[in-house]
């Protein structure tokens, strides 16, 4: 499907833009089903929160107005929206008047492997570490490069993804993915107030399960603790959760919270 | 002076461009006088290094002639130069036949007050931490929301540089520059093989000292280093040098040693 720029018809961006010059802006990736954004209010959310913390001026009702129309019309896919701080001269401080730009770009539906989602995956061990960044962690930014060279650390099929830890060692988060381990009951997952992305699947799971009377621990994790793990999943919010049955040495069964879980993502995302 | 893509006349860029989408990219900012890039061999020195370390495949000899053309037709001003790995469908890993993107853009000379190399500057001292990671230190990439967060950090006139120091409180850089201090004869500049931008005049400079038999020493500052300073002063490849003054409640002569160097860098940037 076409591209929009700012709610028109586009296939480019100005080469002054803030977002090609300095990553300066936030993007989402939201699964379309039957011409519906899914999980819109959580996307929204996010996006909003990050444009707060980085001062990007952008109206929220008319991205919404704008996402619910790009989605009527791609139907079934992928829809990714960047927003960017928008354009000004040369030099980070930018231009007091600046309008934060609108782009979205339509896909097609992600196409993985059945077997992921049945019968769960493999993590490759990245070696890229995340760097410590407070004002930055949590959110979707535009700065990925840490990301780019964590997924070419592998080609091959037998990893459908891969683990990343933090500078000092904590088990984070995959490259495209949140993970969760499930201990004697209780669901785990990382603390991102340093580094990494808070997924929107993330959130909507952590909501599902403080429905449901889950306990839920959001916490530092170390490798130890993922080696003990009765279960580990990864999930995002274009496939859903897929278990996670090896890393590196590691293995875990699937599990029956990992599965009911998946249950409900995959309802959401069928919707 | 209008904008070149790949070398051909455009205004603008691909939506898919993974400099966009990723920061997934490197730039130049290159000083040019009566049509020649001054400090060409060492921006492109700096520009192909970056590129081998993050595998993007861009042919130097190509980029070479297209800036000296670029810089001829510009004559006078600031030419920056952005190349992005290319195009690629959404995800991370990108299209193994990828080829990487020229962007040049130009932009009429720096207009600084004459006063900031003439008598001194003052830097705001920024908040923001750069955050550590070896993997992409010393590269001038496209991921720089730490420098647009560290420089809205100060509006006013008073300053005209920030300094950043990193998340463990040691002494890096400017927002936009390399700082140098000189202490007992010695010109001492920050290490970057954790974080910072290793700037084309600062290995200009560390070449022109050396040559000059001034001792040099890159090492891990200290406030308090910083403090004990005999001299201290900021650099980048646009403006030249400018005398530091004044940090905070530390402040300092400007020395003769900064303006040997001054003479240096600014004949340079006369040539």
């Amino acid at each position: 499907m076409d591209s929009w720029v700012d709610g028109q018809l586009a296939h480019a961006l100005s080469l002054k833009d803030r977002g090609l010059a300095y990553g300066d802006g936030l993007f989402e990736t939201i699964a379309v089903r039957k011409g519906t954004p899914i999980l819109l209010d959580r996307h929204l959310a996010r996006l909003l929160k990050g444009c707060q913390r980085l001062a990007i001026n952008l109206d929220g009702a008319v991205v919404r107005t704008e996402l619910l129309a790009y989605a009527q019309a791609l139907g079934e896919g992928v829809l990714k929206l960047i927003v960017t701080r928008g354009e000004s001269a040369r030099g980070y401080a930018p231009d007091p008047v600046v309008v934060a730009r609108r782009i979205m770009l339509g896909n097609p539906p992600a196409t993985y492997p059945v077997s992921h989602a049945e019968h769960g995956v493999r993590l490759f061990p990245c070696a890229t570490r995340l760097s410590l960044q407070p004002l930055l962690a949590g959110l979707k930014h535009l700065n990925r490069l840490e990301q780019v060279i964590a997924r070419s650390e592998w080609q091959d099929a037998e990893h459908a993804e891969g683990l990343m830890l933090d500078q000092a060692g904590r088990v984070i988060e995959g490259v495209f993915s949140n993970l969760f381990l499930v201990r004697d009951g209780v669901l785990i997952t990382a603390d991102l107030e340093r580094c990494g992305v808070a997924g929107v699947m993330r959130a909507e799971l952590l909501f599902q399960a403080e429905s449901s009377a889950i306990p839920v621990q959001i916490i530092d994790i170390t490798l130890e603790q993922l080696q003990w793990a009765d279960e580990v999943f990864v999930c995002n919010s274009v496939y859903g959760i897929w278990p996670v049955r090896a890393y590196a040495a590691l293995s875990w069964p699937v599990g029956p919270l990992t599965r009911k879980l998946q249950t409900i993502a995959h309802a959401l995302l069928d919707a």
